[in-house]
């Protein structure tokens, strides 16, 4: 299977190593920060980073507001973090010019939403992302603002929940009680990793050595439809390989749209993740539109259609002292209201500031794991990184939950390093946590939960049935 | 589409209604319980409650413990809530009688899995739970244990991941620096509702009135199936209705599964909802278990399988005062360590008390919406209702976001009748939040994001060209 880790076909962005000794840059915008050491990134303090290149970017970018006004004498260690996450929001607009920091994105787009009447109380999300577990970060974030969502992940963000999913979405939604109106709010986004030195598809999974890619669906579905060649790929709708239904609708998607658009065989060699992804958010909002034209009723409902691509920027190991940052570059995002549809412009509002988006990510809601625990979760702790960056804000994150928050793996690493000197040389590594048996004999049971059985295995044909397929331009149809 | 209102075709379990003055019962097993309304359910303070049948239960049960020792004198409060909890218990336990509260199977689970050397640091999580929203109670506490999650989510539980997409989750877990070992902990559960008085099925949803089901994809499913008969609906694996991928698949996997378990077309149209979640969990579980066997190499990695069903017990209405309780059932939890395979028996554990359930679920990574932030998120509010049930601990749930918490409704609600009560009759209702045009027409964007394209649909066919499908019992096999 084509799921192997990325070797990305691009070369690193503009990777010039800046050297900076992180303590002491002076107090940072950040809400409530007291003590100079919290304008450090918690990764970084007392430690020499290597920041990643600060060099001018090929990609256009609008001048940064504090270039272009410069009234302020800031001082020096804001203006060099400031110049470091515009140069790191530079890495993603190059190949993403709408892209802007995750938590920038939400409140933004949660303020245009609202403005259209829709929020938590009245709307049911609808959210699309990878099955990867990266992408939670953003799905808990939109259920922040909407509460719990109905879930159409699938690999690569492809849509297998069909027609029966997007109705059982829709039928669970609050009702108005003055209109008897419906509201629905569609999240897409397939997702890709750009990491801190530009490398395309690259991401360092916590507690896992070595790169691993974002998003491995996408990848392993381009090198597939190179391998196969492009008309081999563009199977026809309707059928998929029992063992493995989702990746084989994905790929089919992928290469019917690549044909659509007129990528010929050559053009399939010569793509990159970043433009097959592209590709991906393309075909995966044309297919999330035409299930909602199937299944949404605009006389009964109104619903916004919000999709884009999910950009990881994390270091390039996931705890060096590169900070994670995470990105949205919106595509589409229209508004239908009393039947009528608005294309709504989030760069019609302003970044919220940094003050705000630290206080807004980092409430009670924000779990106790991440960078979002820089309140009450993580007492005694700096609060992430978090400051403007041209046009938007970035704030650190950190996955939400305890496990993979790299503050408290860099804890326990300094925790070992101080046991290990403890110990002194030659001590160590002898014995188990677990010793067996122990407790484990306790807990077995006598039988197992049922007796094996042979059900019929997913793949498990049938010669003596005739065969039957649904769609597709021809033959007999079956089905109800 | 089958997703209708579930019309339940068993009756309410022994619905008696028994009412009790809920103010003053005495105090509770709550940790840091000082003022006595703090023993109540928040839904209850003050008011007379109607509590579902405490009748005798025609389920077998084991004595409770309180029952069997009965050495201590507990204030008839506190017997009181006993009795209702268990009897909540037992209507679940009739119908599913491996049946524990969800807290407390998690925490029973956490501590079976350490012994075996699973933890959150050296494990990824795959979850594969129902798409619909009110499964994330669940997701969300086992990522709290394990960290985020690799999500194979499907209607009704149905794996449409495949193997590509169990590789992919593998690819993402942490590697034990020691040993080199990875760990995987599979969990697979679908979902029923059964309320506070034992209807199958029915479940309110937070803001929408009337009664929604669960899990609406398995009663679809289960009347489809009756319709067009169970030969029928025995379709050959490989292929899927383009519009309703997921759903075909589904009906495929749970008809063959009962023709295999020799239920006949008679046995089908006399199936319930509780016995077709049974089918529908073991037919998941195996086909779980095969993509293990296709995809996991017992040298290189420890796993474990965790299936059952989640079983939601709310009120009948969101928020009435019957608390909502949240259940698992488990059915497999089988670990193999060094390719040696161990059923586990969680009821060689004894249930955390109430305090350490409520501590333990409302800690910082509970989230701050619902009866998780009986903690910080809800100063001044009385926690919610924690205590043994029988053979389990029992806590109300609430969805762990701000909107969809039932305390927060209530509050509201409360508010909102004190505000029409100061306007005087007849005031209200005029005029709307979102004025038009407002600030709408500001972030309206001149153009669409892009041009409207006809892109290929999902189910547009082409006869141009021949007719591939993959597996099944012939035919001409394409594929890669």
């Amino acid at each position: 299977m084509p799921l192997r880790p990325c070797n990305p076909s691009t070369p690193a962005f503009s990777p010039v190593a800046l050297s900076v000794t992180a303590r002491g840059q002076g107090h940072s915008h950040h809400a409530g920060a007291r003590d100079p050491r919290q304008a450090l990134p918690p990764k970084a303090q007392g430690r020499t980073r290597a920041l990643p290149g600060l060099s001018p970017s090929p990609g256009t970018q609008a001048p940064a507001p504090d270039e272009e006004q410069a009234p302020i004498q800031k001082p020096r260690g804001i203006q060099t973090e400031l110049a470091y996450l515009r140069q790191r929001t530079r890495i993603i607009t190059h190949h993403f010019p709408s892209a802007l920091g995750v938590d920038d994105f939400m409140q933004r787009m949660e303020i245009a939403l609202y403005a259209f009447g829709f929020s938590g109380d009245n709307s049911i999300a609808m959210v699309n992302l990878c099955r990867d577990e990266v992408t939670l970060t953003l799905k808990q974030k939109i259920d922040q603002v909407f509460g719990s969502s109905f879930n159409t992940n699938g690999l690569g963000g492809v849509l297998t929940c069909g027609v029966s999913g997007v109705r059982a979405g829709l039928s669970h939604a609050p009702v108005s009680k003055g209109s008897g109106k419906e509201r629905y709010v569609f999240f897409s986004f397939p997702h890709i990793s750009i990491d801190s030195r530009g490398r395309q598809g690259t991401i360092s999974r916590p507690g896992r050595p070595g790169q691993s890619c974002a998003c491995g669906a996408l990848d392993g579905a381009l090198a597939d439809i190179r391998r196969t060649g492009l008309a081999a790929a563009c199977k026809v709708p309707g059928v998929h390989e029992p063992l493995d239904p989702e990746m084989t609708i994905l790929k089919q998607r992928l290469a019917r749209r690549l044909r659509y658009e007129g990528v010929g065989e050559e053009g399939v060699q010569a793509l990159d993740l970043v433009a097959m992804t592209q590709v991906a958010e393309r075909t995966i909002t044309d297919d999330l539109e035409y299930l909602i034209s199937q299944t949404v009723d605009p006389a009964r409902a109104d619903y916004a259609v919000v999709t884009g691509v999910q950009i990881h920027s994390w270091g390039t190991s996931f705890d060096d002292d590169a900070p994670n940052l995470e990105f949205v570059a919106p595509s589409t995002i229209d508004v239908v209201t009393n039947g009528y549809k608005t294309h709504v412009d989030l760069l019609a509002l302003p970044a919220l500031t940094p003050r705000q988006i630290a206080l807004l990510a980092e409430g009670p809601e924000s779990g106790g794991g991440g960078g979002g625990g820089a309140g009450p979760a993580r007492p005694g702790r700096p609060p992430s990184v978090c400051n403007s960056a041209g046009h938007t804000t970035l704030r650190e994150i950190d996955p939400p939950y305890m496990y993979a928050s790299a503050a408290q793996r860099e804890d326990r690493m300094a925790r070992i390093a101080a046991y290990a000197q403890a110990l002194g040389p030659g001590a160590g590594g002898e014995g188990d946590t677990c010793s067996w048996p122990g407790w484990q004999s306790r807990l077995r049971a006598h039988e197992p939960h049922r007796a094996d059985d042979s059900s019929i295995h997913i793949d498990q044909g049938e010669g003596d049935l005739g065969f039957f397929f649904w769609g597709g331009g021809g033959g007999a149809g079956c089905g109800d």
